[in-house]
């Protein structure tokens, strides 16, 4: 008889900086060029996050320096508003602590955990502390060694100080092991350049190991507008949400709580809600049961159905799901009297001030200047919602000819280039499942570049890594939306160009007969050669008008 | 001036469940039918584990209950070795806890996530605790309702009692909700049926909501044998892992440390690298520096250098990498020396005893069994380590023709199958790198499936929901060269068929013409047209006997 409690004496618990030391590659950390650009992509997006949260046009000075084999030194230093001395350590030396993963805001971070990986990829390929030297501009400089304690996950300072100086931002020295500099697709080069296209508020100055400095100047100069703190959408709320809220909520009323907690709830709607489930709303959120918790968000489904539908509701679907709401059958005349009263709710959609989406103008701008193609066909959708009742929107920009050589597709969330993990990315899937032959183009083998932008309070990705976004259906969908209409778009721009490719190619063969009809003509009329020949040349002009016509509007709508 | 510290005042700090639960898509929740294949996944890997890791021949039965719309109930039984009263809670209430983690041993677990992992998605789609039966055999049967603590990753144990009974195994019951069933590519049955035929010693039994019974018997009688606990192989050994291991060591001097925490070290290799770093080697582990561990790897990494290229090893690479060992210049005459020394230095490959591949023969036996093809090329490649010392073997199997229809990739890690994330996984990337026409099939457009599995003590998971390896170099190469090997041998089968396509096109041919060539030669020599026939199609057989003799051979090979 095997001895069956004798394999868990081994049972043991694990911090979860032990979990990412020995799974980095979660964090991003595999392969030399890739470990790199992520380390450069932690500091850079908390750089830019640091400064947007305070309205401060971002200036980011990047700096490699190659000290051996495989042995890069990394700085970034960033004008931002500094991070105060007793913070400090636990960004740096502590996994799974920081200012956004509790909040409900759209920043590039949002776990608190990428600063604290770079510090664990150095250490572990370096045994050294990462640096950080950080004023709020109070006229005291801290400059402090920190490491994770491993076993812990807890900071670990090596050395802390302090002395007088007029400085306020942050910059952060780390030393590096194990990887290799290049300016290839994968590299710090290409993504700081993809940075810059997708912010033209940050100015970007980047120094290379051979010397070489490159500054990205930032084409605006209005500062990013930060987005508020955004409240969960009733249309994505789940039970769990609204159960673990009541535990916690301080209103006098479950009605109370989700109006002063969820996003777009005004008192109008919530006294047509209370028609419906009065005992539930009326009760003190801490006796709010799971399934009273279930029948309202059973609600809230049968709310965003009928917004969705709008004169297509099926009312009997609705009576059906109003049963379900109210978990016993009802009378139809009375069934047909709640609905007519929900018809009466207005739940407001996402607001447009909680994401900050690159802006359909900035895409264009970006994409011509940076590509010169011959057309772009740029959408930005409007803000919708997934699981959890998290806003999110998608910009798709299109952008075709021109000095384009080869399909391309770049992939952003939140303004972030994802330079990795292109195939398991939901991104790369929905481009990949659009019929583009039904726009006139086929993408993958001509000189496109499709641009993606996902903007979200969080960005459902597939890693702690954050280079690919995780197949959420209702993401997916929305992306599929916005690139056929963005398609849509194109095909009016491909049909054009095939109507002035037809009516040249008939040009084209009239002015090679030209010369023959003319002297025909000059000998049947006795008129001279010369003259015929160029008023058939005018007329041929005259009649292809259109086509100049044609080509100069498509200009103008490229412009 | 913006208020630096103003934006710290909500740093905080999340518990790892916060964090998972945040991010569910990260352990494979997202999608109806997903979810549930993941859920099913999860119990059924740790029970598998449970019964190999004591001997046991495992018994599991899987079953799904429909209770309502997107909701089932799941029960996993299994008749291993059950789990200890007081550990059970954290194993099902506690993320990153668990017998795994720590050891150097190949299991199908190696997080401690799983479990706790849907009770996380139960509670928060049914507000449920998952239900744990289970009795280690010594009479006594153990019932209890376990939930996580999120804010805490804290077990939350709702009810606890126990009775006697006569019973040895676990049941676990849990209810869930958004998730669907259905027999599809990614469905639970798919999994279970992948899982059989990796695992022949395995019976399942699988009850689906509709009450439809299916067995899958196993095939074989004789237990897995479960691998012994790796140490890491000096091969793949980080400065890390030496300096880490020189804290908590309690050898007297490093190289008794490394004696006997690493794999394959013998005295003759030991008292050799004494000769090259005799300082290092012999002071008390706690007193070596970050640099002393740097040089102890980078003679690891000369022997290695050593070891694969054997004859084509160069002397002046040598030299070069002893100057770093030895961290200065060194005279040529006696760096010769040393590596002469060096050269004598035997360090066992990893040892096949930690890993615990199908074998060859069982995945023959399975390919034919379940997919009934014309021909089977199956790899068995020797252990090799990656980045951390850490053990792997990788096996391929290609199967052709026969009642195979389409292409077909079945990737497995440690035998148990990965329905999800293909896009982003290396054992993709690497079947899609392989040039197959130069082995004589269009695998993509072929009736054709590929097979590979990886064996390790660690297997470098994408994400913590175990469905794609990430992109590790040395994984990715030793992928590719299995497959090239498996590519070989299908070459020579591929030849072969088309050289029998060439013989019988031609004696179909021969066969054509035979009636006009007989009634030719009869008139010629005035004998019987019916025996001139007879004899030229003997002939014809005698030529071609060749053809029937190579199909035989091609038919013995594919036994």
């Amino acid at each position: 008889m095997p001895e069956g409690t004798d394999i868990f004496k081994e049972f043991k618990e694990h911090s979860v900086a032990e979990f990412f030391k020995k799974n980095k590659h979660m964090l991003g950390y595999s392969g030399k060029v890739r470990s790199l650009t992520t380390a450069v992509h932690e500091l850079v997006t908390n750089s830019l996050d640091a400064c947007e949260e305070v309205g401060i046009l971002p200036d980011i000075s990047v700096s490699l320096e190659r000290l051996g084999d495989e042995h890069y030194r990394l700085t970034v230093k960033d004008n931002g508003p500094g991070i105060p001395p007793h913070i400090a350590p636990r960004v740096f030396g502590k996994l799974l602590a920081g200012t956004k993963f509790h909040r409900m805001i759209q920043t590039r971070g949002q776990q608190g955990i990428g600063a604290a990986g770079v510090t664990l990829f150095s250490q572990i390929t370096t045994g050294k502390p990462v640096k950080i030297i950080t004023s709020t501009g109070d006229g005291t400089v801290w400059e402090m060694e920190v490491m994770v304690d491993v076993t812990k996950n807890e900071p670990d300072v090596k050395s802390k100080r302090h002395y007088p100086g007029d400085f306020r931002g942050t910059e952060v020295i780390v030393e590096l092991k194990e990887v290799e500099y290049n300016r290839g697709k994968y590299s710090v080069y290409e993504y700081l350049r993809r940075t810059a296209l997708a912010n033209p508020h940050v100015t970007i100055r980047f120094t290379e190991p051979d010397g070489k400095i490159t500054t990205f100047e930032r084409s605006t100069f209005e500062p990013v507008k930060i987005g508020i703190e955004a409240k969960p959408h009733p249309f994505g709320i789940t039970t769990d949400d609204i159960f673990s809220l009541s535990r916690i909520a301080k209103s006098k009323t479950v009605a109370r709580m989700i109006t002063s907690h969820l996003h777009g709830i005004g008192s109008k709607a919530i006294i047509s809600m209370l028609h419906i489930l009065p005992r539930e709303l009326n009760k003190p959120p801490q006796e709010l049961t799971w399934e009273e918790a279930e029948r309202i968000v059973m609600l809230f489904r049968l709310l965003r159905t009928m917004a969705e539908k709008k004169r297509d509701f099926d009312e009997k679907e609705g009576i059906e799901m109003l049963k379900k709401v109210l978990g016993k059958e009802i009378d139809e005349e009375k069934a047909k009297n709640l609905l007519n009263i929900l018809k009466e709710v207005k739940i407001r959609g996402p607001s447009t001030d909680v994401l900050i989406p690159i802006g359909k103008e900035r895409i264009k701008t970006s994409l011509k200047a940076n590509l010169k193609p011959s057309f772009v066909s740029v959408v930005e959708r409007k803000p919708k919602v997934y699981y959890g009742g998290i806003p999110f929107q998608v910009e798709v920009g299109i952008a075709v000819g021109g000095k384009i050589e080869n399909f391309e597709l770049m992939r952003f969330a939140n303004r972030v280039p994802l330079l990795f993990d292109s195939g398991g990315c939901a991104i790369t899937e929905a481009v990949k499942s659009i019929d583009w032959n039904r726009y006139g183009v086929d993408v993958f083998n001509a000189p496109v570049v499709i641009m993606v932008n996902i903007s979200s309070t969080h960005i459902p990705y597939t890693t702690a890594g954050k280079q690919a976004i995780a197949d959420v259906p209702e993401v997916y969908n929305e992306i599929r939306q916005a690139l056929m209409e963005a398609g849509r778009k194109l095909k009016e721009y491909t049909s054009k160009v095939h109507s002035i490719n037809e009516l040249m190619q008939k040009k084209k063969i009239l002015e090679h007969y030209l010369p023959f009809l003319s002297k025909g003509l000059a000998t049947l009329t006795g008129k001279d050669e010369k003259v015929v020949e160029s008023t058939l040349k005018s007329l041929l002009e005259e009649r292809y008008k259109r086509l100049e016509e044609l080509m100069k509007k498509l200009e103008v709508e490229s412009a």
